[in-house]
């Protein structure tokens, strides 16, 4: 049975290292096709978010066969909850890959944001996508020192997402209520998919260090 | 023990409509906070969020304790899986208030929309706390119409979230760029609240009709 169960989970590992492969994917085409208004590009996106709507769920009736199967208590029950935990974290980072690309969309052939602050969410971007790839990575060798990486380049998305801000509400600002409208929501997604790799991250890094406290976070 | 395994159910669904009462609080006083300005109320929705955050954490363990001593199986284990995700997103709710709460001490004195928008968000405030009401009562009673009028009420939110950027990008538009910034963030919290709304409504209806498609959700 200890066999049996230790095979499901690594079909549950396997089955989050794919998920995170996919919204890595998701998130590096997206910001392509921000940075390069390439439509057909976001339209690709915006298509395969159904499958990783797809695979989540798929994820989570394996992980609640697993419940009901193996009866798990302990650490190994704290490994598949927080597995659906997980699963849903990047389900919404597969949404804010969408929004950012719907955002490419609609504003198409024009760029989403106005030259002067197109190098900042280029960089914003090339975050979203190292966080995405450091998460597969996390998720397939539990190597915490990834979450540690992780929480760095999310405080660098953060700073960034301050900046928008304080470009957009400066005094040398001359965009268009459009363009800070698409600025404040481009940064808000950008953000919001670097803060859901750190909740990811400090679970994997509970789960593999066996240091996590109840009071703060019940996994 | 299917005894205890009741009465633990019970402790579940009172811990849920207690958290979801906290998070009508919430909203009420964010939306009061926000609408009239009030600096003091809206700290108060601010430092009240730790104890919404608290419950949840409490309310997870419980969960997790159920898992691990009851070993539920088909339909008992789905019902403690979904009590997880239905207090994560009313943990967000939460989220949502608070951040609606600090726009109004950001921009104090000041209200935070222009006069033109503030009917609207009048209105997206009303909607929101209705919302948050009748969720209370679903998660209590389960009584199914309650999820029905959620989603009607949902849809109005929508409805109101896509005025506000056809306000913001209409011709009669006079706010200045920190205007449009706020009018877009307040719309999308708003819009997100009720969204997490109806994504619990679903699933007590799901559970109290047995009327679930694993293919689209999984609980």
């Amino acid at each position: 049975m200890r066999e049996v169960f230790q095979q499901e989970l690594r079909e549950v590992q396997e089955g989050l290292v794919e998920l995170a492969g996919l919204v890595a994917d998701s998130i590096e085409k997206a910001t392509r096709a921000f940075n390069e208004s390439d439509v057909s590009l976001a339209e690709e996106v915006i298509a395969d978010d159904d499958r990783i709507d797809q695979e989540t769920v798929a994820l989570d009736e394996l992980a609640i066969t697993i419940l009901a199967r193996q009866q798990p208590v302990a650490r190994d029950l704290r490994i598949v909850v927080s597995a659906l935990r997980i699963s849903a974290s990047l389900e919404r980072m597969g949404d804010m890959s969408t929004h950012i690309a719907q955002l490419a969309r609609y504003r198409f052939p024009d760029k989403v944001v106005p030259k002067s602050l197109r190098p900042t969410f280029a960089e914003m971007g090339r975050l979203d996508v190292e966080i995405a790839r450091r998460l597969v990575e996390l998720l397939r060798t539990e190597d915490v020192h990834l979450a540690e990486e992780i929480r760095n380049e999310d405080d660098k998305v953060d700073a960034l997402h301050l900046q928008v801000f304080d470009k957009v509400l400066g005094e040398t600002w001359k965009g268009e209520a459009v363009d800070t409208v698409d600025a404040t929501l481009a940064s808000r997604y950008h953000e919001r998919f670097a803060d859901h790799a750190v909740s990811i991250a400090k679970k994997v890094q509970y789960l593999a260090t066996g240091d996590w406290d109840p009071e703060k976070s019940a996994l």
